[in-house]
């Protein structure tokens, strides 16, 4: 059975509340999760929700924050996140950066004290929407083995690339720097499912298709050492310069109940018109058409750019609605008849 | 037999002064050229000199360009390189990046109608050795196919990081977005050599070992769409948003023989005390520690950051000296007896 977001998002809303969150708070992060499920990307959704609970619950998240921002200069600015929910502060943080940008042609915010913030997209395309080019980064805990090493240290650490494109789909680029995020080991542990093959090895480095064996054991970066080499580049840009965990000390949100993730972001935010002005619009509009008018190979339809695939499934879930797995959807309503 | 770097710096140098450079210019070059080879990546090295002389002969190398700087404020500069060779271009581009870093905390440097710029790890060392975070970005020539394409569209588009150690050798990671760098394939092309499996397809779509036919054909990205993506991502930021060639646009420097080629380059370069001050050189050795004492697979020595191995290729090629293929020395007399 399908169940339509708009209700969904306001169960969800009504959820966070229920845990102590402000009616804004509240509203971001059921924002967040949402969008995930309506992206076709349900490891960054509701299978998320227990665990936050479970985090506010035990202080681990503080729904009370004290959220500071130090502005360095007009382009820079630093955030201190108090243990917010990570959907708080990363959405400060790019209004802010945001801000900075239209400012001086440049924004760079570094957060420091925060969660996991659910998919980059969700911020990127805040600054995309405001006609800004964008990075995002963030950490996380230890999932990914360095080359060379057999135990995990860096997060799936993703990369997030967005530039507005003139029309409704922006193009936002955003990977995982692990062969498939964890979210959706997470959710296959949850659902009983298998996970692909030459994704994840189990602890004794044998690769394996059990989602459970595989968070005990490591995910695989992709394209080996490159993909290790930009995991560890997103957890010193993310972590270690914002003043947050990093080095494989970012706290497991669903493993660690004893202490806040305290993870980092950064977020580069740049006016698109800094050195061709008003051109970039055309300029992005041929870049895209000379790759959509390539032969294609003969697997594909439709040469896609970053985004478009997120946009078509946003269309139809929000039309269709969404399946729920049975056993996420009575979480959602033990939570939901939390007291 | 192995030949000493120094002298053949000197006797590059004066191949390009031979060939009308300026001597200043002519030192950036060669020492670009040589430091390629003291690293041990030949691909980016002597065996690009005769097509470097080649352009200059047919003026799409401009020996005499007029360079302009426009800074656009303290943070942002954009350059015009007048299609002098690339490696004069990005060195004027880093050092104002850098200068433009120390005033703000953050520089911003684009650069276009500039050339190929050899190693992206030239110039981010020259960030690092400033004590100063640092990304290079630089397009390229068509030689990736977009995921879901038959043809070549996005360059190797490498991605360079770089982070200050305290020691001697710096962290920077520097990797092409397809599964092997151009100049690996350029050369084996030129030494008769075979390419290594899966690295690239003919113009059939066939996978090839044969360097001339993987030219005509396609190379193939890391991770597949996660490669495509973030070659895409290269060809906007340093491409397009700088006002150069883009979206299949650049010149081939070995094919194309009646155009300059009007590649792209993006420096961006941050202080990275700007959020936690000096501690960033504590973190740092903090988060290589962690990775380095980690459990080593099997077939591992030791666990090394990205320079590491360069380093050391580069101490013990300046006193060894390198070894030269006898068809890449030959051109080198040729084009040293020229007049």
């Amino acid at each position: 059975m399908k169940t339509k977001c708009y209700k969904l998002n306001q169960k969800i809303k009504g959820i966070f509340i229920k845990h102590g969150m402000s009616r804004i708070h509240a509203k971001i992060s059921s924002n967040a999760i949402i969008q995930s499920e309506l992206f076709g990307l349900p490891s960054h959704g509701l299978s998320r929700l227990k665990m936050y609970c479970e985090r506010i619950k035990r202080k681990l998240i503080n729904i009370k924050p004290k959220i500071k921002i130090k502005n360095i200069s007009q382009s820079i600015s630093h955030i201190d996140a108090n243990n917010s929910i990570g959907f708080v502060a990363a959405n400060i943080g790019i209004k802010k950066a945001i801000k900075n940008a239209q400012k001086t042609g440049f924004g760079l915010v570094g957060i420091k004290n925060s969660g996991h913030y659910g998919l980059s997209f969700f911020y990127a395309e805040q600054a995309v929407k405001k006609n800004l080019m964008v990075w995002c980064f963030t950490n996380a805990p230890p999932a990914i083995a360095p080359y060379g090493a057999r135990k995990a240290l860096f997060g799936t650490n993703p990369i997030c690339f967005g530039f507005p494109t003139g029309n409704k789909i922006p193009f936002i680029f955003d990977m995982s720097t692990s062969m498939i995020n964890r979210g959706i080991i997470r959710r296959a542990e949850k659902l009983g499912l298998k996970i692909p093959d030459g994704v994840a090895l189990d602890k004794n480095g044998k690769p394996t298709n059990n989602p459970k064996k595989a968070i005990k054991g490591v995910q695989l970066p992709i394209a080996q050492f490159k993909g290790s080499g930009l995991a560890w580049m997103v957890d010193i840009v993310a972590g270690l310069l914002t003043g947050a965990n990093h080095g494989g000390n970012v706290k497991d949100p669903f493993d660690n109940l004893t202490k806040p993730q305290n993870v980092g972001h950064l977020f580069i935010v740049i006016k698109p018109s800094i050195f061709i002005g008003k051109n970039y619009l055309s300029q992005i509009k041929k870049n895209i058409n000379n790759v959509k008018r390539l032969p294609k190979s003969n697997k594909i339809k439709r040469i896609l750019y970053p985004g478009e695939k997120k946009y078509m499934n946003y269309k139809k879930n929000l039309k269709n609605g969404i399946d729920i797995p049975k056993n996420i959807l009575e979480e959602i309503n033990k939570l939901n008849a939390f007291k």
